[in-house]
């Protein structure tokens, strides 16, 4: 059976200049996906009449389904609604549901309404309006030789609203129809190479209809299967058994068997065990909590932290003893160490973890190399320590050491060296 | 004279099914854009040949310049290579410089070297290797038709490095001719609509080579004037103008006449007034000082904080006294406050911020309805509140507080209500 194949397009300047990152395209690829739709291109073009136009014109014979996002808002840089009527043959009448709706919004913010928001309520007489529950541009759908066109605003917020309450469901009913199948595995501590070479028969093995690709990212490795077939049934197990093999020769450098974050797989592991974790943080300011955080049901695992940014922090706050401090250096083992520990009895938490380094430029202290990073965990009884040695900017040595330190917690929580 | 035009192709299934968000594109816009290089396109394709070799035939007529990223790792699901040689007409050759150059890597750090690594030292003889300085895949340039081509690896500080050792520094040589200038403006409080209102006139009286486009985000709309012309010199005092002009018009609720974030603005507050900044974050997680840490030079003004997401950790660490929790609720103005007055003191910095809030489900506390936050500062003689009613989700309520809540700080600290 065909595939259905849908192709993103955004919409924007913003996106060609480098001032946005288009986060929309991964998660409508990522909806699309259990649906047995495709996305075979993403394309991007500026907010030009003719850069629109063309790439209707030339993605249209590429798919069955067209998704655009963006330029739909109410100002003057907005010309695609007008270049979509147009270009399925409409003409603008107003929507009585979108106006009533634009108003209401308006009125619970107790904002000016402005002619121009009025504007939001018309849309061409060709279209299927979809609604937008929570912005004041709705989304059209329209059809043409056969394939679907669908137009939604490019605020990540409102689109998502929009696929959520109209889109998907019309989509599932529609199309549903060959089975696909993702299985994951979560590796830490190897190279894509070493990973490859291991698996290298298994790989070499594996029927067409099953790929695998490797995902790599600062200290982890993801390997994802993906299957395509008719029948869910037998795909579904087929892949899984690739997935246990592969896991299987990889031994313990695999911490999981979904596509979770590194930050999902400690907090499964402290959930399970039922244990509490408090952070100590210096150079990474407040990152790993930040993310620990971003996982609905933290507060079951996660106390919280000191983001001891400032050395003094370390002592007036955390009670580091300042001769620690003073005889080995902030970034050291010893006050990785003290911080581990010390955040664990003023927090009261099973596990603490300290941070201390040197990321980039302008917090070197002139004792230790940039890049030099200490991490510490301790239970109370035991303290495990790990310097890193970063040597990317002052950014993605964050990542890493964000990564790496979440990572000494699962072997550390889980007995693993 | 008629501008270099340039498209980028990213090559990779794991940006069509949504598992990677694409922050290599916007990068490069970046980069290219004050060098008068325009991105007219982007395009993202799967890891096939077929799809690569469309894109490729597809985009060379419409661009001068056209910018691969990805496909060239050292595992099978990685064909970019081969490709490429044979759609130049080359054939593959071991280069000696890489060759040493991922030998060394691999003992530097202590990795099996296998045959698979090898692989990454072969290029096509028909390009120009682009050396790949922490990164075992050597970026390629090719030459056809009067167009130039170049292949990176996918990894992001891989292509970054890349584009700053060779490629930058080539297309500046090359390239550099008509001039375009940028000049934002940061406005808070407002939403697009009513900004559109208020400065329509001087709006529809731009000249034709000088665009607006608005860029709105929670809480925040930036407004992006971008001038083409022949002559910098003239170009920029002239976008400079109508910046002016825009700026005076909209009054105070301009923040920045610079292309920044929040967290540089409060930043930059704090900086030129000398003063100092500590956090008790609650709901927000660490999030606020994670963002303001981002920022080079941060611990000038940044102390740290109490990450305090458990209630416990608001009295144990931050000594909130446990009555005003029990009188008013944990997410209440009073909580708030004296969580921003405690941090304060704790740190011993200038000003203090606390916040306190239900961003998602599974944070409820029966008292407050879901999306309720307060945000407090204080300098320890006064204490300014905010009660803010968020309505996403969980993650871009966490952003949305983040916004308001620096928004906050940055008014107090410049005494604008």
């Amino acid at each position: 059976m065909p595939k259905t194949k849908a192709v993103i397009i955004t919409i924007g300047d913003e996106l060609l200049i480098g001032q946005t990152i288009d986060t929309n395209s991964a998660w409508i690829a990522k909806q699309l996906n259990p649906l047995g739709i495709d996305v075979v291109r993403r394309v991007a073009v500026g907010d030009t009449e003719d850069a629109i136009r063309y790439a209707l014109d030339e993605e249209l014979p590429k798919a069955d389904i067209i998704l655009l996002t963006g330029g739909l808002g109410p100002t003057a840089d907005d010309i695609t609604k007008p270049l979509l009527c147009e270009y399925f043959g409409g003409k603008m009448i107003v929507d009585e549901r979108v106006r009533t709706h634009v108003t209401d919004m308006f009125q619970r913010r107790n904002r000016p309404f402005l002619e121009r928001n009025l504007k939001q309520a018309e849309v061409p007489d060709v279209c299927t309006v979809l609604f937008n529950r929570i912005g004041t541009a709705p989304g059209m759908l329209f059809h043409k030789d056969g394939k679907i066109v669908i137009s939604m605003p490019g605020v990540p917020f409102e689109m998502v609203a929009i696929m959520e309450d109209e889109v998907l469901p019309l989509l599932k009913a529609k199309y549903i129809s060959d089975a696909i199948v993702h299985k994951t595995i979560v590796t830490i501590g190897e190279g894509e190479s070493f990973i490859a070479e291991k698996i290298e028969d298994i790989e070499t093995a594996l029927p067409k209809h099953i790929k695998l690709a490797y995902l790599p990212s600062p200290g982890l490795v993801k390997l994802r299967l993906t299957g395509h077939g008719d029948d869910k049934a037998v795909l579904e197990p087929e892949v899984a058994r690739y997935q246990d093999k592969i896991a299987e020769r990889l031994g313990n450098i695999v911490v999981a068997k979904e596509d979770l974050t590194i930050e999902e797989i400690l907090g499964l592991s402290l959930k399970q065990k039922g244990k509490t974790l408090a952070l100590a943080e210096s150079c990474t300011g407040g990152y790993i909590s930040h993310l620990i955080t971003q996982i609905p049901g933290a507060s079951e695992y996660f106390k919280g932290g000191v983001v001891s940014y400032l050395n003094a922090i370390k002592t007036s706050v955390l009670h580091v003893d300042a001769a620690i401090i003073e005889a080995h250096g902030v970034v050291s083992e010893q006050v990785a160490s003290a911080m581990a520990q010390q955040v664990r009895n003023l927090l009261k938490s099973d596990y603490g973890f300290g941070v201390t380094g040197i990321l980039g430029p302008g917090m070197e202290d002139g004792k230790v190399s940039l890049g030099t990073v200490w991490i510490a965990v301790s239970d109370g009884n035991e303290t495990t320590t790990k310097q890193l040695k970063l040597f990317y900017d002052r950014i993605r040595n964050k990542e890493s050491a964000a990564t790496l330190g979440m990572m000494l917690m699962w072997k550390f929580i889980n007995h693993i060296s």
